[in-house]
Formats: structure tokens, C-alpha cells, sequence
């Protein structure tokens, strides 16, 4: 017997807050974790790029505060096991390998699993703020959608000068 | 002073076997967490597309292990956190929600976010198994990589759907 399925327009919020409490606590954990990703690079570049998206992401933390602000909500995380888990996995590499060229590489891959990630996550919290009107939302979301993917496309571009020193042989 | 970087060529392999042994762990988690998320789904083409999506991650676990035979490696995993991590929150929306068209809104997150790992995970793998000269094993990502990239457009396409009737009021 198929349930009632009245009331699912706050399911939808309820799954919405729980999408926003997800990303709020991993962009924190991100602003935890790009200081020691920053520390590890080799490449100026790199490192460069790792603290200036550190900033942004600081930024990323704010809105997603407005956003709780605009559904009368306390700004309150819950913990992201997915983030604790790609956080993890930079990690292993920052104690496995020395600083070089090959850690770069292995650190850039490591940021753009984060960044997909944060893509997947506010493209579906986006979409659902959107479903269920909550434009001031959908354009904060957005916003840091736009970064992320930026941020993301930076990463490839310096993949490629670092691939090539991490197969150099100096 | 800066460390030498003589056989770098081979700390590059090292990750790249270190990235195999992750998306090869990481897919076996996705094979036993698909039945449950297809169980789970309330509409008929999210199951379906879950259980067409089983078939294909078995294929794609063939994949990584003929990999590591051109690579004359035994096909052996490394425990990946950032899937785990994924299929936890997964695993909580299940608990969370009775069966219906807002699980399903969040499955299709879940799912997404799992794909956009993968993304990253075979595009940084594939890139530096090119950088290495494996053009075999570049052939086995890059194939698996269109399949992740289709089935996340596919369940785009759901959301569209299944978002639709979240909100609905039945």
C-alpha cells in the first residue's frame, strides 16, 4: 500500500536543512584542512592556490550562514563523513611522500575530489532550494557553485605543469 | 635545500597504483551499497537505474583488476575513507526516511556525489597513467570515466522527475 505522501513539501525543506548542515560542516572542515595542504606543497603555484581558495571558502562558511539566517534556522552543522573521509585520504598522501612534484600531483588530485564533491552537493541543495522557492538561497548556492567549479578548472590547469615536473628527473 | 628528484618517474607510479587500489576499493563498496540503495527507491526508474548501474560498476571492477595486470600487480585494494564516507550519508538518508519520492531526492544526491568522486578519481588516475606511457590502462579508465559521466547526466535527468514529485501533495 503506497504511503500518503502529504506533507512532502517539508520533507523536501527537512532534506534541503539536512543538505545545508552537510555542506556547512565540510566547508569547516575544509578551512581546517587547506592551511596543512598549503603547508605540503611544493609548488608555488600550488600553494598559492590553496590559500587563496582558502579564503573563498571562508566565504563559502558565510554563506551558508545567510542561507540558515533566510529559513529562520541557527547555523548548525552535522558532521560530513564524506569531507572526514577525502580529508582523510590527503592526508595519508601529506605522511606517505616527501615534498615534491609528485605529492603536488597527488594533492591536486585529492582537492579535486573535494571540489567535485562540492559541486554534487550544492548542485542538488540548489536544485532543491529552487523546487521549493527559496530564490535568495538558490542565488547564494550558486554563487559558490560558480567557485567551486572555477576552482576546480584551476586545479587541472596546474595539474598539468606539475604532472610534468613529477615525471622530471632532477 | 631542495630534496633531488631522481626517480620521480617511479614515486609517480607509486601513486598511480596507490589511486588504483582506492577507486578499486572504492568500487567494491559501490557494489554492495547499490542493492541497498536500489531497495530503497520508490520510483521504478530510479531502481532500475541503480540495478543497470550495479552491472555496470561490476564491469568496472574487471576493468581495474586487468589494470593491475598490466601492470604485473596483484589487484588488490586500499581501504577508500571518501567512499565510505559517501555511502554513510547514503546509509543515514535511508534510516532517515520512509521509502518515497523525497528519499528519493536524496538518493539521487547521494548517488551523484558518488559519481563526481569517481569523476575525479578516474580523471586524475587516467592523466597519470598517460603521463607514465600506459596507454592500456589509460583505454580501461577512460571507458569507465564515460560511464560515470553518463549515468551522472542520467540521474540528473531523474531528479527532474523524482523532484517533481517531492513536492507533489498526494
Amino acid at each position: 500500500m503506497p504511503r500518503e505522501k502529504t506533507m512532502t513539501g517539508a520533507s523536501l525543506q527537512k532534506l534541503l536543512v539536512i543538505e545545508l548542515k552537510d555542506i556547512y560542516n565540510a566547508e569547516q572542515q575544509m578551512v581546517k584542512a587547506l592551511p596543512k595542504m598549503a603547508k605540503a606543497a611544493a609548488s608555488d603555484d600550488l600553494r598559492t592556490a590553496f590559500e587563496e581558495h582558502l579564503e573563498q571558502t571562508k566565504g563559502h562558511v558565510e554563506r551558508i550562514e545567510q542561507a540558515f539566517r533566510q529559513l529562520d534556522l541557527p547555523a548548525r552543522g552535522k558532521k560530513c563523513s564524506a569531507m572526514e573521509g577525502l580529508i582523510t585520504e590527503g592526508k595519508e598522501l601529506i605522511e606517505e611522500y616527501e615534498p615534491d612534484h609528485v605529492l603536488d600531483a597527488g594533492l591536486i588530485g585529492a582537492a579535486q575530489k573535494v571540489e567535485h564533491y562540492e559541486i554534487a552537493a550544492y548542485g542538488t541543495a540548489r536544485t532543491h532550494a529552487e523546487i521549493l522557492g527559496h530564490q535568495g538561497i538558490v542565488e547564494l548556492l550558486e554563487r559558490t557553485l560558480e567557485e567551486e567549479k572555477q576552482t576546480n578548472e584551476r586545479l587541472t590547469e596546474l595539474s598539468v605543469d606539475v604532472n610534468s615536473e613529477a615525471v622530471a628527473v632532477g
